[in-house]
């Protein structure tokens, strides 16, 4: 199958709702609206079919193991298959058929229809003593932490997925490039407080040291559940952490251009990469050989 | 000795000139300013005794082997003696006595007047093929690379020493702090086009990331040579990369207060360092059994 660098990314800002039959059926109107725009690449927001409140995590929760018991995963299989589009769906919470655990867990479909991959975050938001002013949350109360990075080659490159606070840690970055990533999806929903401050930062930053496009999803901020939410999608540049569009806190569909041509002419430019220094520090990627 | 944890850094963005002696003086005069107004830490630029500009290193080299044998180095260690202030000698030309190569080189000195730390730049700051309107640079042409990273013990914290192409690399950050630095200076010359869009960005990254202070050093835009410099010294937070004091492009002097209890703070409200995940990925310093 011939590989296509150069394709729009429709990103679907959703309100999410307390209805969850109410939020498949938006993000399917999302998803449809971003490929009417010509986006080839769809990504949703993290919780896009749950508010993001603790204490609906458990009864918002699906079985990944069994798609077929997954009403939210139905819709993203169907619709992926239907409008012939590629997923990165953004996140819900999963409930582990064997274990009884929950995660908060991203489900990639390709073209066809096919599950392609499952990210389970990895990186739980857990605060410690909150600063004045700030939101106070505990992720690890209710999710377990996924074990595994995850990259899915697709026929729009080589992605690789994070979740949320998976994108404060440059590790993660480092490890999805040296895997070969042309594009770093992270559905997240930063507070208002971190999203003002570090969310286009961390984008950006993620972009240029790493040379390689990344893509992020909210959900909107008048999104149910006491949480308030930053919103902001956006999509950064390898070449200087440009942004290539952005958001916004409102529901919305943005569409980027991505060209991933612009990342060998930035690494021929300057080849970070070439510039590492493994004789003073070395990366170790623990599941590299079972990815 | 009391280890002190809130005081004033003195950022000396200096104008460099042609002339090295002039260069030495009034470097001289600005670390006397910054001390006037209370700095008991003083970083100077990147390349303070010399205009940024290959066919002049050679010229302008010292042996830092014996500082008796370099005047930049004797000036530092005379006016950290008299005025009891710690310098991070933002960088020189290097001449190695031994082997004859050239380093990029910072020297710290205590305000004992001793030579504390020397760190050679690690990373060179080495273009490929230039995008339209970009500079062209190669820095190896003319330097050898630093091959350690350099934290050292001052009356005022434990300092990670970065020199400018240094500060792109996450990797060096993630080192400093894991091996317990409260701040790291990068004395720096962006030029233009990474400077406006890069400079503050990996900065407040480096310092969110980490949890820790950053400070950076700069030139002066009017400094002589055909290398257009940025300019913009900074002083950025742990808390939310936030920016505690930053300059324009002239020559000035820049007063911040550090205070290093907001580390902790930061770290007790949100510790990124227990979140890392080791079992996904691991880091590995090469030389932290001989620093």
């Amino acid at each position: 199958m011939t590989k296509i660098t150069k394709f729009k990314i429709g990103i679907c800002q959703l309100k999410v709702t307390i209805e969850k039959n109410a939020n498949i059926s938006q993000a399917r109107n999302l998803i449809h609206a971003a490929a009417e725009q010509g986006a080839n690449l769809i990504l949703l927001p993290e919780m896009w079919n749950c508010p993001y409140s603790a204490d609906l995590f458990a009864e918002f929760a699906e079985n990944l193991n069994d798609i077929n018991s997954s009403p939210s995963s139905l819709m993203l299989s169907e619709v992926a298959y239907s409008l012939g589009v590629t997923i990165i769906g953004g996140s819900i919470p999963e409930r582990d058929a064997s274990s009884g655990r929950l995660y908060n867990t991203c489900c990639v479909f390709g073209s066809n229809g096919e599950l392609k991959a499952k990210h389970r975050k990895i990186h739980l938001f857990d605060m410690g003593k909150p600063l004045p002013g700030d939101v106070h949350f505990k992720e690890s109360d209710t999710f377990s932490a996924g074990e595994k990075p995850t990259v899915v080659e697709t026929d729009f490159g080589c992605i690789g997925i994070g979740i949320c606070h998976d994108l404060r840690f440059p590790e993660l970055a480092i490890l999805y490039r040296a895997r070969g990533a042309h594009l770093i999806c992270y559905p997240g929903a930063f507070n208002m407080s971190t999203g003002e401050a570090l969310w286009e930062l961390e984008q950006r930053t993620r972009a240029v040291d790493n040379q390689l496009y990344v893509a992020t999803c909210s959900p909107c901020r008048d999104s149910a559940g006491s949480y308030m939410i930053w919103g902001h999608s956006t999509v950064v540049g390898p070449q200087m952490g440009e942004i290539i569009g952005t958001t916004g806190h409102e529901e919305t569909v943005l569409i980027a251009e991505i060209d991933y041509a612009k990342i060998q002419l930035t690494r021929d430019s300057f080849s970070l990469e070439n510039q590492r220094r493994d004789n003073v520090y070395r990366f170790i990627d623990l599941h590299q050989e079972s990815p």
